[in-house]
């Protein structure tokens, strides 16, 4: 099961109900956080996340509202005694940044490797998923993120049994793990299927509506993506300041396919997400608004 | 009036009821802010005060948990579209830290004044207030800071009338104005007492109980003082990082002779101060845990 919580739901300012866009998700060991900005670890603490076993955080972009809670973060990382390294991610530039920001963190008790993302073929692969991005339209380099997992196909009992292959191993080769018994070699691909649909979740912010991002998108189980205005009316100053709206996300959602919205990323001036989500459902029946704590587990279909 | 409020009261890490260490006054239209730790922002719109117009921001040293906020507020102070001066003061280095920190928050609509406090003699004057500071005892460079107001002597109305000083220039003459008319001069000194007792409040955290602390904090109104831990068994501890318990600072509020002491920047580790009051209590008895929001207005006696 592949678990996704929104830490925060706000841009550019946090509100006293309502702390800075941030998504943190856990698939079997491994926890991966998008986007650090100030007061990320306290919404984790609210939500009752812990930070220590984070291994991987990637930042979209380096405006203060996404990376601000950094130098925090990791103070209280270094707190909980971690020794293990730290990945972080992000636009090129990102270790000038960070090593700017921590200035006010010295001397952390783990190390932190900086994977700056200079084109979109890089991905990070972390434990059995892989994280890829894409370039956004914004007014500094921003990245989206589509966190994918690897599924393997269905193990084969019948064929598993033709092939005298014993019991106790089948679970290890459902792994994928080869096993080496009594000079006889079994691989995984002498029982399983072709690999099955794993979870696709994907990460949008802060971005105008490119339509690179349908195809990064496309049939996502989890669309997360910004919705910075509720009215369309609203059109020229997100044009303005690269946004977009609950309109605009909702068609992006449509054309990919996606399973499922959730808007994120709020104006400070929204206060009440949830008063237009029509504005969304008219166009993408399955929106929905992203609050702080909100949360879903995926399970595998049966396939 | 005087109004003093806790803005925070955690020490190193905010936990999601207890912000980070802060506290913000307000003497007629000036408004002073000290510390600035990660979610301040937060903190002071849960708090009702605003932050447009906060005048001077006191920092008292470097580490993340008393200035990581700060990049997040200026974004929020130029937000709201002011234009006018912010003074920043804190230790040596202190334009070299903000400025790094600010690589996430550039163009900001209003300058800031650095002000670098080299050594005790520099004050502070803003409005009728004046801001003194004191080096402690901490792991790198750290400033208690004491804030005065100026209160003139009492207006000798029989003096006045004595004088023969038209009454509609008794307002101004009380306010320090002096005032020409018909060609004869009018000056406060004329009518005004001497100086009475102003206020006097004082923040001090983080340091080791130093006995200069005494004579910077003597007689003052409100004694804001660090109490990381609650029990003495935890001297050790103290003394390793450089940080007071809450019988220390008791000891010191009684031989400052201070009216009031506030305990504040504690451990995450300590759930509920006011469990251990009496720790402070029995050394000096008008000791009171602090807690974010915890408020006051100190009114002038009349004299």
């Amino acid at each position: 099961m592949f678990e996704v919580t929104l830490v925060g739901t706000g841009g550019m300012m946090p509100l006293k109900d309502r702390h800075l866009s941030s998504m943190i998700c856990r698939f079997k060991t491994k926890n991966i956080l998008f986007d650090c900005g100030e007061g990320t670890q306290i919404s984790l603490q609210k939500i009752g996340w812990g930070f220590k076993s984070i291994d991987v955080i990637c930042i979209t972009h380096f405006h203060a509202d996404h990376v601000s809670g950094l130098p925090g973060l990791l103070h209280a990382i270094n707190h909980s005694g971690r020794e293990e390294e730290l990945i972080i991610a992000g636009p090129v530039g990102l270790k000038k940044i960070v090593e700017s920001l921590l200035i006010i963190a010295r001397g952390l008790s783990f190390p932190i490797k900086y994977l700056e993302i200079e084109s979109e073929e890089n991905s990070i692969t972390i434990g059995e998923l892989t994280i890829k991005s894409l370039l956004l339209e914004h007014r500094v380099p921003c990245l989206a993120y589509k966190i994918e997992t690897h599924r393997q196909g269905k193990f084969d009992i019948e064929l598993a049994k033709a092939l005298n292959i014993p019991k106790q191993f089948y679970s290890e080769l459902q792994k994928g793990n080869e096993i080496i018994h009594e000079e006889k070699r079994y691989t995984p691909n002498m029982v399983l299927g072709t690999p099955r649909k794993g979870f696709k979740i994907v990460f949008c912010t802060d971005t105008r509506p490119i339509e690179e991002i349908v195809q990064f998108a496309e049939y996502a189980d989890l669309f997360i993506c910004e919705g910075i205005y509720a009215d369309d009316d609203k059109l020229e100053k997100a044009k303005e300041y690269k946004h977009m709206l609950f309109s605009e996300a909702a068609h992006l959602a449509k054309k990919a396919n996606v399973k499922e919205l959730w808007l994120t990323h709020y104006s400070p001036s929204l206060s009440n997400p949830e008063d237009f989500i029509e504005n969304a459902r008219d166009i993408f029946e399955n929106s929905h608004t992203g609050f702080d704590g909100k949360s879903t587990v995926l399970k595998y279909e049966k396939t």
